[in-house]
């Protein structure tokens, strides 16, 4: 066999994969795990290099190009345009080949042409000046434009903007932060407000781009994000501001731990690197997250109490209980997280490969 | 070009994927990253379908083949071989072609013939018998076997084995749990207790494994575990009896959820479906332990109470000051689980391209 270069490599490896996802597409996918266990091992290719290999082009079928080809090009403005979410949905409507404008914090001189004539208004602007900046942008909107917002309480946002514009309105909630490249598997909750064959084009968007959209009342979505959001902030905040405060060695116990707890320990410090005045304002949007949070510091309290008392039986017997809740899901979830577990296992590995191979060809004069 | 089998393809694949590999081991694979962006755009292969291989590649190079060609085969007994820790263990020494023989609860009367002339007996039944396991066993061992275990407290481990056993002894502490497929990446505590030349065969193993190895002293593993064990533990698992005795609906709360929202969800499910037993005792396993975790209840309380008196500046405060700990580690932090957000959202979308097409092919004599 000829001696290929790794570039040689890489281009058949591309061309093969382009191959194998478009068969894929034109047969069912779940019959794609061919029986190769023996022929890795002789290749002495790691059976994790295979399986990776094999889900991400499954994967790649839950994609398409952004834009339908029949989809004309909108107007879109961006209010609230520096901030992240915003340069995030910009991204992704300029690579779908929309025209994007940005209307930030010192271009309201500029409304008039910055909003006449656009498609779509998206507010993206801080939880605690969205309802004003929604009536202010509201003005100066034609009555074909959809006025939507991203904000992650939708109630108040929906009936405000269905009592300020007439025309197509629609609440999202983005249920992910800045750090995505895409809306691969990212969720979307859409709260439809009026008029959906005008905005219908908007979730057909990110549903190309892998989204995972959701509908949801403004009611059931509010009293939801109590539990998955207020209440996980304030649980890892919790933690957060406990273990600073007992002195932990972050850097060390992230030696000492394993992919599963350095994932605990990274959502805790990738909480503390976040906007500390956004989380506050999540967690105390409305009087059920203030009291739910209250509960559950009464709750941590209880349990303590029984560890303290060495209380081995009452603490079975309290997971015993939570256990019933849970239990449906358990199945799932181990299953699920023992795959992700081999996927950090993977991603720390080739990292550590790299830092070993970069420490050994370090140049001589650098010593 | 000619129309090729997805059987075809992937033995392309596998070959192509055996030379990468085989060349990243020949130069530095931090030079691996071809820029190939427009090729994959011509070729229809997202971004990530590559990314992802060229890092499981990468990956691959930190694994070796179990047994080094010079290592003799040992004889291993496991001391509660019927555990789910113990099988794992014994898979892999198996996989390295060593005999592995099991000492469940009902085999001491086989235990001089299970004990006699071993290399290693490996001690894995759970934490309040060890102690008076690890006595019983020693008694039947030749001076020149080893001595080890597995236990989540290392000092009084280690202290009963070197006092019980004149010969070869180590502490070892695998934190991870029975889900893995192998060492790739999971971190091993070594606790070196006496004659390392004996069993340095077995942190070989480890490490050619692609085990993450690290050595520390008993008593700071055991600090060290307060925190990154029993602290993370308690907390998921309040966190968990909270939401089941707030009526939390988890299928639709996951179906609302992100990614990294899911992942906080199976987190704590995942806990509920684990042995409770094993849970109460790791919280409470010492006087160390039940105090940090009365503490962690005293600061949730503490914030808890800031929150019902909408004290956002004071929330912010506490943010703020915790991020000053977390400072050099959040923006390790925030690039590592956006990574493996991305892996989380590509297993997602494997699935839900996987269960609509079986929903789309199931037979029409199902409906």
């Amino acid at each position: 066999m000829p001696d290929l270069s790794l570039e040689a490599i890489d281009q058949q490896l591309i061309h093969l994969l382009s191959q194998r996802i478009e068969l894929l597409s034109e047969r069912s996918p779940s019959s794609s795990t061919t029986p190769v266990d023996t022929e890795l091992q002789k290749a002495g290719v790691p059976p994790f290099v295979w399986n990776s290999l094999v889900t991400s082009c499954t994967a790649a079928l839950a994609t398409r190009p952004l834009r339908h080809p029949d989809e004309p090009q909108r107007r879109i403005t961006l209010i609230g345009g520096r901030g992240m979410m915003a340069q995030f949905f910009g991204q992704r409507f300029q690579a779908a080949g929309h025209e994007v404008r940005l209307l930030g914090r010192q271009d309201w001189p500029q409304a008039p042409e910055l909003l006449q004539d656009i498609d779509l208004a998206l507010v993206c602007v801080p939880i605690d000046r969205t309802l004003e900046i929604i009536r202010q942008t509201a003005g100066y909107l034609s009555p074909t434009a959809t006025l939507a917002d991203i904000t992650s309480i939708k109630g108040p946002m929906l009936e405000t903007m269905l009592a300020a514009h007439p025309g197509p309105v629609v609440g999202l909630h983005p249920m992910f932060g800045p750090g995505v490249e895409s809306f691969l598997s990212q969720k979307v909750v859409i709260c439809p407000g009026r008029d959906r064959p005008a905005w219908q084009w908007l979730v057909e968007l990110m549903a190309r781009d892998g989204g995972d959209l959701v509908e949801s009342p403004p009611d059931e979505h509010d009293q939801m994000m109590v539990t998955v959001q207020a209440i996980r902030h304030f649980a890892t905040f919790g933690l957060g501001v406990f273990l600073a405060q007992d002195g932990i060695e972050v850097g060390r116990s992230l030696e000492l731990s394993s992919p599963i707890y350095r994932l605990g320990i990274d959502m805790v410090s990738r909480l503390f690197g976040q906007d500390a005045e956004l989380y506050a304002d999540i967690m105390l949007a409305n009087g059920d997250r203030r009291e739910a949070i209250a509960r559950l510091a009464q709750t941590f309290q209880v349990l303590a109490k029984q560890v303290q008392a060495k209380d081995r039986k009452g603490l079975i017997e309290a997971m015993n209980a939570a256990s019933e809740t849970f239990g449906s899901e358990t199945e799932r979830a181990v299953r699920e997280s023992d795959r992700l577990i081999e996927a950090m296992s993977i991603l720390l590995a080739a990292d550590r490969v790299v830092d070993s191979a970069s420490a050994a060809s370090s140049p001589p004069d650098m010593e």
